[in-house]
């Protein structure tokens, strides 16, 4: 979905006046070694719980895992590209880490509309990561969304 | 401050025992372009404001931000790398997005402990990630600490 300047094709998302509770979206993605390595080069997270199988052994999930933050990218993602995706403006999100990801798990996130207050363009949305069926984030979602013209 | 394996050099973080409110670490990064783009692969997050120069000037920001997830990150490579360090928990993080982070913007993020829970081994802190001494990014987050053996 970009060309070779790196310049998506994503049109504009939804208007505040087309949504509803209910509505929600998802994506998902397998998250791999390379991927925890990116994100550890990328924002300078170099804790050895997502690196160094040694000291991954040695905490309580005994085995490396994701960056909390990569996992939670995925709420970005859905909100960004897909609902209300694009022109809408992200205004706060909550985060709350229930169970780890490891190496290799497919993460499904899923935003679902819990209210649209039209007087202030605000879209909340309920937030939820899940890897073979159980949670392991959740949060809520503020946006600000476009009306229509 | 990784070895040929990708490997960690970094040993445990703080212990609950030696921490207390007031204590307070931070990083610093320029977001670049190539940041950019490289979080909107990792993450499939490619919303054209943080990638279409001719999008972005259709917006209230009128050109290209970073995503707020790739700011975001930065608390947790305070958290997992510095204060409290490597053997920690995240159990929860809030994100307030104030204002927008450009390409070439040195982002400062810095965790300062608000309270030290010794009974639930907890520890809250402030977080904030500022550009130019304004902030752009505000939340709590609360990790779980180890306690000395």
């Amino acid at each position: 979905m970009s060309n070779a300047n790196g310049q998506t094709s994503l049109g504009h998302g939804y208007y505040l006046e087309d949504l509803s509770p209910g509505m929600e979206a998802s994506v998902s993605k397998v998250i791999t070694d390379a991927d925890v390595s990116a994100f550890a080069e990328l924002s300078g997270d170099i804790n050895p719980v997502h690196l160094n199988d040694e000291f991954a052994a040695t905490t309580v999930f005994k085995k490396r895992i994701a960056h909390g933050f990569l996992t939670g990218a995925l709420f970005s993602t859905v909100l960004g590209t897909k609902l209300p995706g694009p022109g809408c403006i992200y205004l706060a999100q909550g985060l709350k880490f229930r169970a780890p990801v490891y190496i290799g798990d497919e993460v499904v996130a899923t935003c679902r509309i819990t209210a649209v207050d039209t007087a202030k363009s605000r879209v909340t949305l309920a937030c939820d990561c899940s890897v073979n069926g159980k949670t392991v984030l959740e949060g809520e979602a503020v946006m600000m969304v476009d009306r229509k013209a």
